[in-house]
C-alpha cells in the first residue's frame, strides 16, 4: 500500500451521511504485521516469531487477564490489549459536527485480543468442549468489564480464521471491539427483530422451527443453517431460552455451548477442508430500550469464506449464495466425526 | 467447495427476517469457471481460452447488442447474457410467504455482461476517454432496455477488477443485474439522502464542498475521496448537476465522464500498483416516490481492495479504514500521468 503517514493523528469515527453508516479511521492499523505473505496461504506456521505463543508474552501489548487467573507459564487463555488498535482507550469520547454538517467522533473505544491457546498449532476446534466453554467465559468476563466503562455502548466479539477471512495472525485468537456507538447493522437487526415481534407477538429466534435446516443440538442450544444464509454453509448457534445478551451465559450453558461449537467447527472443517471463516457473536447493546427486550435474542454466526464477494454485494447489500440452506444443513448434519 | 448439487432448482431470492435483507440463491453460480488458480494472482493472461476475446464470440451466452451496432468482427463493446446468471430472465416474478412467515421470491431478473474491449490485455484505464464514454453509453442503453421489462425495479451496474475484488474472468468487463426488488443498501441510501434534504433543504451531493478531498474535475463531474470513505483510497465521481438516474447521461456528459474516469483509474493504478477494485454505479430505482427526486443523485464509486475485510465489518457494517481521506485525496491529486 502507498504510504500515507500521518503519525500524530488520533483515530476517528466518522459518519457517512450518504449511506448513514459509521466508518472507523485508524492510521495505526496500516502498520500492523502480517503472518501471511500471500492471501492464498491459509495457515503458515512461523511459530518461532509468534508473539501469541507461550514464552513470548513480553512481545505483546499489556495483558488484561489470564485463565487460570493465578497461572504463570501454564496459562490457557490470555486476554490482552491489541497492539494496533482500531480504537483507542486513551481518548475522550467526543462527538462533533462540522460547519459542513459532517458528523465525526473521536475514535474512543477498546480493542482487545483473546489468545485461545498457548500452543501455536491448536485451532479452536482442537480444544476440548470445556476448553471452548472457557473461551466463551473469557469473552463474557471481558464484556462484563467493558460494561462498566463509561461511554461503551456495544461490544463486538469476532474471530478471523485464515487469511481470506481477514486474519493477519495465524495463532488461534479472537478479538473484541468496544464501541461508543451502536453499529448500524446492530440497530438494523434489533429493529427488524422488534418488527417481527410486533407482527407475531413472538421473538423471531424463539419462534424458529429448524426442521430441514437443523444441523445439531445440545441441551441449551441448537445449530442450523439460516433460511436466508448470506454465505454458503453459514451456521448459526442459537440459545434455546430467550436471552438478549451473550454475557448472560452461565457456566453450565458455556460448557454446553463449548461442546456444540466444537462439533460444528469440526464438521465444517472436515467437510470443507479447513476453510477460512469468521465467527461472530451477535448480542445487544448494553442499554436497550425495554421495548426491545422481548424481541432481541443473542446468537452466534459462523461464516465460512468459500468464495469472495464482489461489487454487487458491496453496492446492494444483497449477497449471492450458491448453496441452498437445506442442502448445506443436510451435508453438515451427516458429517461423521471419527 | 463441497458439492451440494440440486440440478433442478430454480434460483430464488429470500428475505432474512433477522437482518431484514435479501439474499440471492443461485445453484448455477457454483459451476462457473475461474481464470484464477489462486486468489493471489491478479491478472493471468490465458488469452487463448478466453471466451470474451474477439473470435470467441460463439463460446459466449447470447449477445444482446454490440457497439458499433452493425459491426461484425471489428466490434468495440459487446453486451451479452451471463452464462451463469445469479437471476433468471426465464422465471415469472412471484412473491411468497411460508406458513412459518419466511418471505421468498422467485429468482427472476436479468444478469448481463458488458465486454469492454475485444482485446484481452486492455484494461478500462487503457481505453481512450471517448472509448470509456462509449462503455458508459452501452451501460445506459442496456439500462433503458431493462426499464421496459416488467417487474424490474433496480439495475446494479458493477465491475470487478482483479481476483481479490471478486473477478473470475480477467478480460475487462462489467456486469449488470436487474432485480425485481429494491436492494436494502439502495433503500437505505435513498432514505439517508432524503433525511439530509429534509434537514437542510439541499441535496447532499449537490451540497458537497470537496475542498481538501478533491482529486480532479471536468466540465460536468468532480472526483473526490468521500469524507467517510469505507475503503482506503476510495474514489467517488459525482455529476455536478442534480440527476437522480445514471441513464439520464447524455452523449456529451458520457464523453466528459470517460475522460475523468480514465484519469482517476490511471492515477489509482499508478499509485497503488494496479490494485484489485470494484467500480459501482449508484443510481435510483426506476420508479421512485416523487418525494425522493430532489434528494437522490447518482454517482460512481471506485473501491480499491488494498486489505481484506474481517469479522468486525461483517458483523457490524462498520468498516475500518487505515487511510484518512484527506491524505488519500492529496496523494491521488498529486499523481502525475506521463
Ligand atoms: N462464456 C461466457 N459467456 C457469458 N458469460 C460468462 C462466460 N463465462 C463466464 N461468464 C460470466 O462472466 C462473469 C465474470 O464476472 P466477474 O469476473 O466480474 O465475477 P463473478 O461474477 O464470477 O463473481 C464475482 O462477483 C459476484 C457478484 O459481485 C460475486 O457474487 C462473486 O463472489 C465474485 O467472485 C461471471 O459472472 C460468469 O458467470
Ligand atoms: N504483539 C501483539 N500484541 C497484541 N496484539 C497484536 C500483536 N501483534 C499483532 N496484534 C494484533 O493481533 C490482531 C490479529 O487479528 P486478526 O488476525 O484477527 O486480523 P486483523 O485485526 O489484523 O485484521 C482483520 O480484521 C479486521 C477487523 O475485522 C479487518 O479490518 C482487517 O481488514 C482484517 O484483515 C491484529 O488486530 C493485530 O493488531
Amino acid at each position: 500500500m502507498a504510504e500515507a503517514e500521518a503519525p500524530n493523528r488520533s483515530p476517528e469515527i466518522r459518519k457517512d451521511r450518504i449511506h448513514n453508516r459509521w466508518v472507523l479511521f485508524s492510521p495505526a492499523r496500516s502498520r500492523r504485521p502480517s503472518d501471511f505473505k500471500a492471501k492464498s496461504n491459509p495457515q503458515p506456521n512461523n511459530k518461532t516469531e509468534c508473539p501469541f505463543c507461550a514464552g513470548h508474552e513480553h512481545e505483546c501489548a499489556p495483558e488484561i487477564f489470564r485463565v487460570p487467573a493465578d497461572s504463570t507459564a501454564d496459562w490457557k487463555i490470555r486476554v490482552i490489549q491489541n497492539l494496533f488498535p482500531a480504537v483507542s482507550r486513551e481518548l475522550e469520547f467526543q462527538n462533533s459536527v462540522s460547519a459542513l454538517g459532517d458528523v465525526a467522533a473521536s475514535g474512543f473505544g477498546f480493542h482487545d485480543v483473546v489468545i485461545e491457546s498457548p500452543v501455536h498449532s491448536i485451532n479452536m476446534s482442537d480444544l476440548s468442549p470445556s476448553q471452548v466453554g472457557e473461551v466463551m467465559l473469557a469473552f463474557k468476563k471481558r464484556v462484563e468489564q467493558l460494561q462498566n466503562c463509561d461511554n461503551v455502548k456495544y461490544v463486538q466479539v469476532f474471530k478471523n480464521h485464515g487469511a481470506s477471512a481477514g486474519a493477519s495472525m495465524s495463532h488461534s485468537h479472537s478479538q473484541m471491539i468496544a464501541l461508543p456507538i451502536v453499529p448500524p447493522a446492530v440497530s438494523a437487526r434489533l429493529d427488524s427483530m422488534r418488527e417481527y415481534y410486533k407482527q407475531t407477538g413472538k421473538c423471531s429466534l424463539c419462534d424458529i422451527q429448524p426442521n430441514e435446516l437443523l444441523i445439531d443440538q445440545s441441551a441449551h442450544f441448537i445449530s442450523l443453517v439460516p433460511f436466508a444464509a448470506t454465505f454458503a454453509f453459514e451456521i448459526w448457534i442459537i440459545p434455546r431460552d430467550h436471552s438478549s445478551h451473550f454475557h448472560e451465559l452461565d457456566n453450565e450453558k458455556a460448557n454446553d455451548l463449548g461442546g456444540l461449537l466444537k462439533l460444528v467447527l469440526l464438521k465444517m472443517s472436515l467437510q470443507l477442508n479447513n476453510p477460512p471463516f469468521n465467527l461472530l457473536i451477535h448480542t445487544s447493546p448494553f442499554q436497550v430500550d425495554p421495548s426491545y427486550a422481548p424481541s432481541t435474542h443473542w446468537f452466534l454466526q459462523i461464516a465460512p469464506h468459500l468464495s469472495g464477494v464482489g461489487g454487487f454485494e458491496i453496492a446492494t447489500g444483497c449477497h449471492i449464495n450458491p448453496v441452498f440452506p437445506e442442502d448445506a444443513a443436510k451435508i453438515l448434519r451427516d458429517v461423521r466425526i471419527l
